[in-house]
């Protein structure tokens, strides 16, 4: 009889729950998004909702309804009633027993959470401080996948040596982003970013810091940095979903600036949080 | 209250099976094996728990109790009571709100199935035919994790064109291996393989090939070949636990030797099943 073991319980494979073959488990083969919402309101849902299409036609899951995952993601939303909320959804491409190649009729699975958004006041107000490590993950982080391993393993590195963020950094010396994060330099009046290729994820929230980045008179560089020349540095910050802008001090061991979030930083968040009302 | 959704139906986070919270289905967090018995043996089963223990390390999965995984295994395969069983098994760095970064505490999942091998007597017989992709794969394919949405990827585009197996290949364009198994090429009475390096799964077919190559008086070469080399070979085949030895025929629309399996495929093939019994 074909059997599975969950800890060191033998079920029949064909009793099994359909989220134990879940194909998201087996191979990672699923792809997701973050969204978060201010003051009981989610920003830049379409936004979010346009990527996740893109990453669902890039590994070929095909029939989704995203009018009806965008309609689960606002009834979730209303129904935790939480004003500052983080949503997190993903969709695999199915359930069935374990083979690379798959059935084109699969139906795709959706998993969801809505959770109270931690805006970390402290990381935000003194800055953190950051790690480089070499950029593991696999060729195409334009697609927003489940394969996430590489960024996990950046990330607990860099957490052991009591950094908030890990920034990657790829075989020819350059950084490409940070483990859950885009990552940002300025030098005098100039913004600086990798440009997006198939090695970055297109984040939204860097689109809105480049939007704000105009706005407040800035410069905008899409080329990317070497560790050596972040570190010079006379700003750095991290930007994501869940944490806007939360400005970098110390950067592999050496301060920023003076060791203090910087005043574009600022400005940048206080414009940033303008688009969010 | 925080929340999940289920395709369209919610739960509260605090009901949640520890299933749907899986570092597993987030990151692919985890790591797997898959041994396969023949009538009524697992085959190399101490090979593969060392290979698991390897890779439980490397990304740092601590505490977890290797003799009783092996206990769980037996026990599991003599539940089923399938004489050519082939046995997967996982364990991921265990269940906790979605997080990079985790704590350290956590209590690893462990997940096993055992089904019907399924030898493919066609292929085997026939041979197939297989087709070059772009090594997408992350940086340290010495592990064998869950992130895999490469290898499936590179699978699904092989399929599309008739191909059972996708052929990786780097960016400096050499073969790495295949997406779900390692590669052989046969010149004259030489056999050639990758060398293991962290790009390629250390893997134990690979091991027992080439001691069945040797064997039979063939000269190993480890060194990378290109796909205009390899379209060049005497004989192809792909080795993999599930299925030991396949001859390849057909390579990017090209025919191998006759189109026929080879004979030193065949007999590396018969010497390599004198191991399993």
């Amino acid at each position: 009889m074909q059997i599975a073991m969950i800890q060191d319980k033998i079920v029949p494979i064909s009793e099994l729950e359909r989220v134990y073959l879940d194909r998201g488990m087996f191979f990672g083969d699923g792809v997701y998004e973050v969204v978060r919402s201010y003051d009981g309101r989610i920003f830049a849902l379409e936004e979010h909702m346009q990527r996740f299409d893109n990453s669902l036609t890039a590994i070929g899951i095909a029939g989704v309804d995203l009018d009806r995952i965008r309609r689960r993601v606002l009834k979730a939303f209303d129904a935790a009633g939480i004003s500052n909320a983080r949503i997190y959804f993903h969709i695999t491409r199915g359930s069935a027993p374990r083979s690379h190649a798959c059935d084109a009729n699969l139906k795709p699975n959706f998993f969801l959470t809505v959770t109270e958004s931690e805006d970390d006041s402290e990381a935000k107000t003194k800055g953190i401080a950051v790690s480089t490590h070499p950029d593991w993950r696999w060729k195409r982080c334009d697609i927003k996948s489940l394969n996430l391993l590489a960024n996990v393993l950046a990330r607990q590195e860099a957490a052991n040596k009591g950094c908030n963020e890990a920034i990657l950094v790829d075989e020819k010396g350059f950084i490409t982003e940070g483990a859950a994060s885009a990552f940002f330099a300025i030098f005098g009046r100039t913004l600086q970013t990798t440009a997006l290729t198939v090695n970055i994820l297109p984040s939204i929230t860097r689109k809105f810091v480049i939007r704000a980045s105009k706005n407040i008179g800035l410069k905008t560089m899409e080329k990317s940095l070497t560790p050596q020349q972040a570190s010079g540095a006379d700003e750095l910050f991290i930007a994501s979903t869940t944490n806007d802008i939360i400005p970098v001090v110390e950067f592999d061991g050496r301060l920023i600036g003076d060791g203090k979030p910087g005043k574009y930083t600022k400005l940048l968040t206080q414009e940033f949080l303008s688009f969010t009302v």
